[in-house]
C-alpha cells in the first residue's frame, strides 16, 4: 500500500471506544430529555434515518460495490461491507422469508461498556440509531425497509438480532402515486 | 502481524464518519435542550469528562505508554499516541509557557460534516467534548489542566487549536489540603 494510500484510511479510521462512549453519552442525554422510553427509541430512530441517509452517500463514494440484484445480496452488503466498514463488525445474515431478512452479532459493539440498560428503562431500544441509519440508507437507494431489534442482548438475550423487512420498492410506490 | 493481533486491531477500529455523524446529533440535541450556548459548552465538557476518566484506562491497558516525565512529554503523549488512536489524527504540540500547550489541528476531523456553526450560536464550542475528554483523562494520572480552545476552524480560524494549561498537581492539592 502506498503511503498517501495508507494515511487516507488511517485518516478514516477512528477507535471504537470513543465512539461507543460518545453514544452512550447520546443515549443517557435522551433518557434525561424522556421520560418515555417510546421517545428515546423515536428520537434514536430518527437520529439514525438522517444519520442513515447522509453516510450511504459516503458509503457509495467509496465503496465499490454495485447495484444489488436481490433482497438477498443487499442485506449481505449491508453485513459484509457497510457494518464493517462503519462498526468493524460483520453479522451473520439468515433470510427468514423471501423479504425478511436478519443479521446477528454475537457481540454488539455499541455496548461495550454497558452492562445493562438503565434503571426503569426496560423498553429503551439503546442501539436504536443503527435500525434508523439502516432505514435510511436503503431508502436513498430506493428501497423501502422495516428495521428493528429482535433480539437484544442488553435485554438478556444471547446474542444481538437486527431484522429487516423490505416493502414495497420506493419507486413502486412513486409510480403508483402519479397515476 | 498475527491474525489474531490483525483481528484485534480491526475490531476496535470504526469509520470516522460514522462518529462524526453521531457527534454532530449528539451536539443538535443539546442545542435543542438548551437555549444557551454556555450551558450546551458545559454539558459537551463534562460529557468529554466522563469519557475521559473511563477511556484513559482503556488508553493505558492498550498503549504501552511509560510514565511522563514532564508536562512537554505528556503533551507529545497526547498529540501523538491518544488523539492518533482515538481520532485517527496527530496534531502538532507548540510550548507556549512551561506549563501551556497547543495541540494544533490542521484539519479537525470532528468537524467533517459541518460548514458552520448552526444560526444563533456563534458562543457554540462545537468540539467541547474533546476538551473535557482530555481534562478528565489527565486528571485520572493525578494531572490537573484547563483545556479550552484557542482557534476554531468553525468559528472561521485557519487551524483548531486546543490549549492545554497544566495546573498544580491533583497529589499536591491533596497534600496541601491534609496539612
Amino acid at each position: 500500500m502506498s503511503r498517501s494510500a495508507n494515511r487516507r484510511q488511517e485518516n478514516h479510521k477512528i477507535s471504537r471506544e470513543l465512539f461507543v462512549l460518545t453514544y452512550g453519552a447520546l443515549v443517557a442525554q435522551l433518557c434525561k430529555d424522556y421520560q418515555q422510553d417510546e421517545d428515546v427509541n423515536k428520537c434514536l430512530d430518527d437520529m439514525g434515518y438522517n444519520i442513515g441517509i447522509r453516510l450511504v452517500e459516503d458509503f457509495l463514494a467509496r465503496s465499490a460495490v454495485k447495484k444489488c440484484r436481490n433482497y438477498s445480496e443487499t442485506a449481505d452488503i449491508i453485513a459484509q461491507v457497510a457494518f464493517k466498514r462503519y462498526l468493524g463488525v460483520t453479522p451473520s445474515v439468515t433470510c427468514t422469508k423471501w423479504n425478511e431478512f436478519s443479521l446477528i452479532l454475537d457481540k454488539n459493539p455499541l455496548v461495550d461498556f454497558v452492562e445493562e440498560l438503565p434503571a426503569g428503562r426496560s423498553s429503551l431500544c439503546f442501539c436504536g440509531l443503527l435500525c434508523g441509519a439502516i432505514r435510511g440508507a436503503l431508502e436513498m437507494v430506493n428501497l423501502a425497509a422495516e428495521v428493528t431489534f429482535i433480539h437484544d442482548s442488553l435485554k438478556g438475550d444471547e446474542v444481538t438480532e437486527i431484522g429487516i423487512t423490505f416493502l414495497k420498492k420506493v419507486e413502486d410506490k412513486k409510480k403508483k402515486k402519479n397515476k
